[in-house]
């Protein structure tokens, strides 16, 4: 198993009056660390890759806190189906703290319906996954 | 058991460029729901209120559009513990169709450690819950 | 010179350490009310309408706090030329305090470059301007 | 004229269904270069900074699409009045394109009331403002 080491910048605009990281924000750094993965791996239309998300769960650790130093994720593809693949996070602030882990399950569509990963999509997670 | 109806409005910057509600707003119309539904059992001090998200889970059921009619977002305690409790929710747009389901667990906090939920707030929850 | 009366939606999230409205939200309230206006004058095809914003300017006068209740944004046509229109808004809080005071520039556009107002959108702009 | 050169993030959530950044997005990009600029400055205080935006204006002048590379954003200090100060910015993306120029005016506040820049704070932008 490969983890793919991303970096994402912080917002003041994330932080709630209790000042925070309010939790709606982290799936937006889980978005970015994932763009970055899914581009080292290979895979570079992310824009308009046609995969949707199917679910999302979060374990929020510690608070996250203001800082100019990105935010370290960590992704790594934890399983491939036949039309989707999950993908697992570690978010780990500037000392090292974990502060959230998570997983999303990703679905290839077209059309509106479920299809088969790409070949190319697949060839390229399975280059990481190192699935035994 | 009792489901609190909330309603959310959406707004044409949640959009992202598939023209769907990006999968990272989700969890701002579950925290306006929430909210709603803390008020609406008579907890008040939603604001300030000394909880912190320790797990969040959704499942994206279909693709949510812009429209200016609000979503509904149904709310219910699904479980009391002595620290935590649990929501539920399901949002639904205009058309009645489900867009996603989400769990929270939510849990008491003092000086950063768990603490018992207060008894004002657990009376709350329990007169919602109904749990058998 | 016709006012028209638009009502958003706060978020939780649109809050900031300080427990104010980030500076950085106010935007998205006027584009929540200019959509709504847009539509009220009845330019209905707002999302995919061929115009960008070419200038805003906001001046801040009083902090917005949170409340459940929704915040009053007066928009105005304030001025009308050959490829462009002047929208002016006051958003104002539940409590009838003045919080900010704006005014956009809108350019239609086609393929890149401005291009005079669509007819149908000059008469709707017009009805309400009653400019002298 | 010291011209202090900030980097800024962008994020897939920026962008709207036009597949540009959304023009509420732009404060949000200009705040960090602001909090970036007074760090630099050395004055590091910036989450708890007594000060208030007044002021903000902004010229959009061409989109900004969504890039892995930061945007860079020029700071300056264009004027420092007795309690005020006006911060001007260039927002250019990864190809050297000018996407956007903006200026805000500042204010310093205590106890809901303006009051004077404070010393060190006065010192700091004058160094960087060599203004004539």
């Amino acid at each position: 198993m490969t983890v793919i080491i991303t970096h994402v910048a912080r917002r003041f605009s994330d932080l709630d009056p209790l000042g925070h990281v309010n939790n709606t924000v982290f799936l937006d750094y889980l978005q970015e660390a994932r763009i970055r993965a899914l581009h080292e791996i290979g895979y570079l239309e992310v824009v308009n890759f046609s995969q949707v998300m199917a679910h999302q769960s979060i374990d929020f650790r510690k608070p996250i806190h203001y800082s100019l130093e990105p935010l370290t994720i960590e992704v790594w593809v934890s399983a491939i189906g036949r039309t989707s693949y999950h993908l697992n996070y570690r978010i780990i602030n500037e000392q090292g703290i974990l502060n959230a882990e998570a997983e999303s399950v990703m679905v290839c569509f077209d059309n509106d319906k479920a299809v088969p990963i790409p070949p190319k999509m697949r060839e390229a997670l399975l280059a990481v996954a190192e699935l035994e």
